[in-house]
């Protein structure tokens, strides 16, 4: 029980210096000065060569081989350390001069993607993003693999997912959705004038800190800014931080960022304290993450019972706006399936749209593929392809997400992973909790989150995503629960047979 | 040369770490949710403890011995090698239990000194005290002294400084300060009830920005933010942070605190980027900083040639509230002279009896000739016999500041000293800037800031504290020039003879 202890107390020690540098990234995000770049880049450099150096400690490997044979452990504990033990594996396999590298061009990269994407000018990042490719191709090497280099890459965020089985996802998504996203571009198109009015700034935001607050977000564990690119960050489960983004004229940014990150929000807040720095008190999966964002942004966001109740309320504020229309017409505009550039501002249809150009274009570029100079002509040709739209400048094209520039590679597919597990929970969440739909009619969304709680949230990573979805769900996660959502909701919609 | 380079990238590490410490800090004091508290404390201290590793890493030591006999290094470099050993020698005479040990009671005497302060009953604090102070009793034989084991605790902050010369000084302020404060006394008394209005908050924090920029401050390395007491942070000479107070029905707290933050912040950001982490990179001590901050906020900032030039500005955004008044009245207002019980709400000439109480009471009580249980008492009758006041309650007596609940003693002082270096380095600047008030009074505060960076930012720690003041004023640091300083002022001020 010592020694169990002791692995605490160092599992403390390694989340301490990562929710550090997690405070450092949130600041530069939000509220750095400009001239700060270069020197935060190096601290936050030094601090992850000072993580790298904590979680690779050899007393604590020996420490985990010594509890790995500890039978009088309980099943958490030996869960716990088993968890551990894999992630000791993976930081043992680089040395900290990659570590540093990595983090030193990772910062570099952001900073010549921010600049690219204003002067719209991709030549100003390609040398970068040239040199955290070839890094992360590196990675993938010293990871190992069994099919397919990307492999290393997706199981960085989704632990157990291969190129061959979203391959096989994807397929689903090309034969099943495309389809049915040309059936609704045939019918009659609806409308989203309603949203592209002058709204407010800080009426916008204060109404979005009421919709929080109502979802269960705890605002004295966590805070909400505004940032270009909304994130949500975790310093503790008694510190969850999300950012939002804010446009004067088109009120539907700000609610399904604030909505979305309040839902990932919602399930580091869910997780223990008690079990702080322990795989247990750690999320599971970026899929199993975004799960919750995107059931909250669309299975009860974009969902008229939820309107049904706060659209009123938004009346209220915005009297001069919205009072000449009702719920309905609220309800079509923020379901407009639409082809369009920017993948953020996506309907939850044509979505898995820009997330499949992604995948398509990152598995080639780890495998070596793609050059990096190519990736303007090709992601063009693939918005064509896939969309039927001409990108028009690059800083709305192959420049428009942050991701590569954080040398996020194999990160987008869990997006997609992330909705398809939302519309599979979300289908349990109906059948368990007696009148769901009413009570979130009412604005009562506590009875969802309370099942979530318990489900998901404070499991952590105690069980792998295929086991929980299992757990949660009774079978593995199968795209027919969304594709079976999106037919009967968009069918409605936009009058389909 | 190659060992020197692995030197500074050392110091620099060691600066990273600590800076990061600064970024945690300020977030708490700034935008911190309530319940992050006790898991930050621990980020905090886990830092704490990797910054203390680094800094005694016993490479790091051979390093430093290697190249204190290297005849290479230019004078710079000898002098950073100079001081960095003494830094290393004095981190590393501490034993880890004993760093411990401090760090643990300084906790707890902090919330034992917050209850007591709360609750007005000094027996709450007084135990923890205790074990504060022979602890610090303690850490004066382990760090070391000549004549008086508080001088052990006065380098700490101000390297040199001495009980002995202090005396010295405190000798002058009691002989010189005393008398002319009685004669102030006696005079008819102005009124501050211009301050005393409703001023909208916002508008109040836009024109300290307006004056922080007029003063200098580069809002592309900086930020000014809100908190309960307002401080300066560095994490870099790129991004140096000050926060301010604000009161909506006295305008003077924010005013002197965005000022007076404000040259401490000058300071911060005229220190070169190139000598980050090292001491030539660093601050020369807190006397000398404190010096840059009140020499902006008394010197400058309570000059009616200051006003002459804002006070026009300040009018035009509170016109209701300033417009029946002149620049005379609101300058009489800034500079009432009133013996009061809170030091950090007083005037800048009986500001001096607060420090010299503080002073005269640390110097015995680590010297072991004063009991805590005694403090009250003790405290109380100073503040009669210097300042003729009543201490009502302990809580805006004995335990009205911080400091020793931190483990301060040795800090007071610094501020005291800083006010008369303000005055001698003012004094020099007079004679050496071309029309240096006339200059003020346009609004161009450039000369002046570019005579500080001159005379002392970029020098950092390259120089001793006297050695400095030799090097700018032709002499050591002297009271006289506070006394003339205030000599002419106030006697116009108080029209006294």
């Amino acid at each position: 029980m010592e020694k169990y202890e002791e692995y605490k107390s160092h599992c403390q020690k390694i989340a301490d210096i990562e929710h550090s540098i997690s405070i450092l990234n949130w600041d530069q995000e939000v509220y750095m000065p400009e001239k700060s770049a270069a020197r935060r880049a190096q601290q936050i450099a030094t601090l992850s060569g000072l993580h790298h150096q904590v979680s690779t400690d050899k007393n604590y490997g020996k420490l985990l081989n010594k509890l790995s044979s500890d039978s009088s452990l309980n099943e958490e504990q030996k869960r716990n350390i088993k968890e551990s033990t894999k992630e000791f594996e993976r930081n043992t396999k680089f040395s900290e001069e990659f570590v540093t590298k990595m983090s030193k061009t990772i910062s570099e990269s952001f900073i010549a993607w921010q600049k690219a994407k204003q002067k719209d000018d991709f030549s100003l990042f390609a040398p970068k993003l040239k040199e955290l490719v070839t890094l992360k191709r590196e990675e993938c090497e010293i990871l190992g693999y069994e099919a397919h280099p990307y492999d290393a890459q997706l199981n960085l965020y989704e632990p157990g997912a291969t190129v061959k089985e979203l391959d096989f996802l994807f397929d689903d998504v090309k034969n099943q959705l495309v389809d049915f996203v040309a059936q609704i571009a045939k019918a009659a198109q609806n409308d989203d004038s309603i949203m592209l009015q002058y709204f407010e700034k800080s009426k916008q935001v204060d109404f979005t800190e009421e919709l929080l607050s109502q979802m269960g977000y705890d605002f004295k564990a966590g805070r909400q800014d505004i940032s270009s690119h909304p994130f949500t960050t975790t310093f503790s489960s008694k510190d969850v931080r999300v950012t939002t983004r804010v446009n004067e004229n088109d009120l539907s940014e700000i609610l399904w960022s604030s909505i979305h990150e309040g839902g990932h929000a919602l399930y580091e807040q869910g997780l223990l304290d008690e079990n702080y720095g322990l795989p247990a008190g750690s999320y599971l999966s970026l899929g199993i993450h975004e799960s919750q964002s995107r059931l909250y942004e669309n299975n009860v966001g974009r969902n008229i019972v939820y309107w049904n109740h706060n659209f009123k309320r938004l009346q209220e504020i915005f009297p001069e706006q919205l009072e000449p229309f009702n719920v309905d017409d609220f309800y079509k505009a923020m379901n407009l399936v639409k082809p369009s550039l920017i993948r953020t501002n996506a309907d939850e249809l044509t979505y898995h749209f820009h997330v499949l150009i992604r995948f398509e274009i990152e598995k080639e570029l780890i495998a070596g593929n793609i050059k990096v100079e190519d990736l303007p002509s090709i992601w063009n040709k693939k918005y064509k392809d896939y969309l039927n739209i001409d990108v028009p400048s690059d800083s709305k094209g192959v420049l428009q997400d942050i991701h590569w520039s954080h040398g996020s590679f194999g990160y987008f597919p869990t997006y997609s992973i992330g909705s398809f597990y939302a519309a599979q929970f979300y289908h349990q969440a109906l059948k368990e909790i007696p009148n769901l739909e009413n009570q979130i009619e009412n604005g009562n969304l506590n009875p969802l989150l309370d099942w979530l709680r318990n489900k998901i949230h404070q499991h952590g990573r105690l069980f792998a995503a295929e086991e929980l979805c299992i757990k949660v769900t009774g079978e593995k996660l199968n795209f027919k629960y969304f594709m079976k959502y999106a037919k009967n909701k968009y069918s409605k919609l936009y009058q389909l047979n």
